[in-house]
């Protein structure tokens, strides 16, 4: 890898997005996007435009500065995390968690805990523990090694159930296997700087902490000690991710759509949910290393735009449905539902360039026909085929596309990506006229839990649940 | 396990299906099902369920005899794979590559390659290859000890580009790891009994080979040794799976809808998908393990019913899109959406009743409020209350779910979902009218891979991408 300070190499590596596909030139008028609206949108992409900057000026949007953060804390624990422990733990659920896994999948070897495991890789095994289910826990636990096991439990509010739950398990089996007085250093804790349980139990049992500055929302925090560390720990180079980051977020400072990759982006989304029904946006990397990016996105673009707005005075509903597909694999899944199916979608390609590996195709049968036109070729050709024969395929059927191709995948590129999807989501909710930042709805579940858990104080909301009214045997299929 | 030849053990575990909560009584008029439209649907119903009788005597419904086959012959197999070899990776991809990763993910012990790999269970560890990601194969390849591995390389057509790609590299590199007199009985060929260039390959080379059956297309094929062979190396019951199968295919043998879970669920979906506007489905097992099954129905339902029809002679499209979520997990991504974006969605929980394990937490810290209500109470029960606490909020906010509950995951429970979910699926093409059997969809770029591929024959096809036109300068983002 060449360094990322390499002004040429800086450029070769700026991700490229093609929108060819969404115009109403391959589209039709009824599917397609016309420059005329396009256009159309930019008055109010510059008040949008300035807002951003405004808000940004008054440290409301802090997630743009995580590229000049300095990580020399992050790393200096990351590397005594190396020397200490051959297994790390993240515990997290959302936005500390989703960032992590897409920074493991993306950038690590396929196989990297079973590579770490036969000591061909140094380096400590990553699991990003995600849920509360109790058998994959306890599955966990078989595997793990307690005496040579690192936890690093993050919640911003320190408060979350899921991960506290975890951690209470996690921190008895520890304690039990090395012994209160030996497990400090094999918790760390990323939370907030000052409030929440957890930063309380950090305090009092004397764990290392890192914090997660002010005003980031767990869904844009994956560039912060979050994501950070456990990449850092698996030897990721988080300062090529920043610089791409910051390489990114300052060319999503033009003003003018057509040159800014994030507002363009949100701009042809929002038009094609809103003016041409294409109420579900597909993510589909033709990369596995990239799937799990795609679920980030998932988490990214529901929370933020999934909410009530009030467009043209009427009350509507913003927020298209993300989905994640993946190249070649969901050909034989999902291609024929977005050829033939309902009209509805948006689909991103996320492509590469250069693979790291070619895999070049044996021409061992050269005399049958059907298998020997694959000799000679490259795995690396036959899935680049692929992902154009499926543009091809879904134009062909006027079924809106786009491709963001990054020359190859690599910490800076992915910066870049990590960046342009969150400045295109804060720009979107500027479109949309809602607050990309909270997320109201998920409250109504959060409270039932704790009623049903026996949390003191919600007694109430208990009594409110039985409101609703049990449901009917009648409409209940048991045998 | 109790043995499935226990009667009342059945009963007990059948799965349950609970859908009070699309009912208009919780989910008001605009959004709800009525009880009449339901009823009204009982005409056609008896219709369809005749059809179905009467394809199913002429031969061409054959997945839902699969329950009766012999498996003997798979089990012998699986027995002599498990002798010979410490990692068996699966070649396929769609239905060959989904029904094994779901039974595998349902069933196995969830982190089973790494508990193997320490000598702490003694079986296969399985890989399932289902893309030609470069990078990827290079990785698995990586970490095989090919003198230890065996291959199943599975395709109906024998052509799939994808899979047989992947299987001319691997077979190269076995042949190099073990020579070529010894590395016929590492390749292990699934596939048509007569038909088809792997079937000529496996002839040739001497190759063992299993039957899929004909007339079982990809997407129904999880019961055939498609998917029970990979299973079966791995230690699953399939008779116990193929047991649960046949229970729930006798369940649904009944024409009318409120007794028949299959053709109930499948009205529900369309009333909702046709007439309420839920365009969306949404699978969300709260069980890590049943996550892989949310990605086989998703191809199930989309290559099924995602095609042109001709409803009410309009010609409009059928099929809802599937999506895959995972709770608790998703509760921290999804749910702001699915409560307060668009209601385009019907979402079924999967819930499971006893999981393997408990887990309780401790009550570390039970003066500390915000934490103290989690002592005592088992992850089981914090898992189970967010499934219920979520299923509460979509209803408050009038979200049409439903749930399907089974009393415990195992080999019988997840047959009976297999199989409900099939005859699910043909029952709604029978609604919709259309052939849920086919998929044309996928021709276009299946012809178009070829094309840039340079497969002799498709020189035209070459042309006419050409025609479709390039994509103009102006429509992509560099720099």
């Amino acid at each position: 890898m060449i360094s990322y300070k390499n002004k040429a190499w800086k450029q070769e590596m700026a991700v490229r997005l093609d929108y060819n596909h969404v115009m109403a030139r391959f589209m039709g008028e009824e599917h397609g996007v016309f420059d005329g609206e396009i256009e159309s949108l930019q008055s109010e992409t510059k008040e949008i435009h300035h807002e951003i900057k405004e808000k940004r000026s008054q440290g409301r949007l802090p997630f743009l500065d995580l590229p000049d953060q300095d990580v020399k804390g992050i790393l200096e624990l990351a590397k005594a995390v190396r020397k200490r422990c051959e297994s790390f733990v993240v515990l997290g659920i959302g936005g500390s968690a989703l960032g992590n896994t897409s920074l493991h999948m993306a950038l690590n070897h396929p196989y990297y805990n079973e590579l770490t495991k036969t000591g061909r890789k140094r380096a400590p095994r990553i699991y990003v523990l995600d849920n509360v289910d109790p058998d994959h826990l306890r599955g966990l636990l078989d595997i793990l090694d307690l005496k040579k096991t690192c936890f690093n439990v993050i919640t911003k509010s320190g408060g979350t159930a899921e991960t506290m739950a975890n951690f209470l398990i996690c921190q008895e089996a520890l304690i039990e296997a090395v012994g209160r007085e030996n497990h400090q250093d094999r918790i760390i804790v990323t939370t907030d700087k000052s409030k929440g349980n957890l930063k309380r139990v950090a305090d009092r049992e004397g764990y290392s902490c890192l914090v997660i500055p002010d005003g980031v929302g767990g869904r844009f925090s994956v560039l912060t000690p979050v994501g950070l560390l456990s990449a850092a720990v698996s030897g990721i180079h988080i300062r090529e991710l920043l610089a791409g980051a910051a390489f990114m977020e300052r060319r999503c400072r033009k003003a003018k759509l057509r040159e800014n990759p994030a507002y363009l982006n949100a701009a042809v989304h929002y038009i094609l949910n809103t003016k041409r029904g294409k109420r579900i946006s597909v993510m589909m990397p033709y990369s596995n290393a990239l799937y799990g990016f795609a679920d980030w996105y998932r988490q990214l673009w529901s929370e933020s735009l999934g909410k009530r707005n009030a467009l043209d005075g009427r009350e509507v509903f913003a927020g298209q449905t993300p989905v994640k597909s993946l190249g070649t694999t969901d050909q034989h899944s999902q291609i024929q539902l977005y050829v033939e199916g309902p009209n509805d979608k948006v689909i991103t390609f996320l492509g590469v360039e250069n693979f790291r590996e070619k895999m070049e195709i044996p021409e061992s049968y050269s005399e049958m026909e059907g298998i020997s036109y694959l000799g000679k070729h490259t795995l690396e050709e036959l899935i680049q085929a692929e992902q154009q024969a499926t543009a091809y395929a879904l134009t062909r059927h006027q079924r809106p596309n786009l491709t963001l191709t990054l020359k190859e995948l690599n910490p800076f590129s992915l910066g870049q990506l990590f960046m342009m999807y969150e400045i295109q989501t804060i720009f979107s909710g500027g479109l949309y006229r809602i607050n990309p930042l909270d997320q109201p709805g998920v409250e109504d579940g959060k409270v039932a839990t704790y009623a049903l858990m026996g949390r003191p104080g919600y007694e109430e909301q208990k009594e409110e649940m039985g409101k609703l009214g049990a449901g009917d045997d009648k409409y209940i299929i048991s045998l």
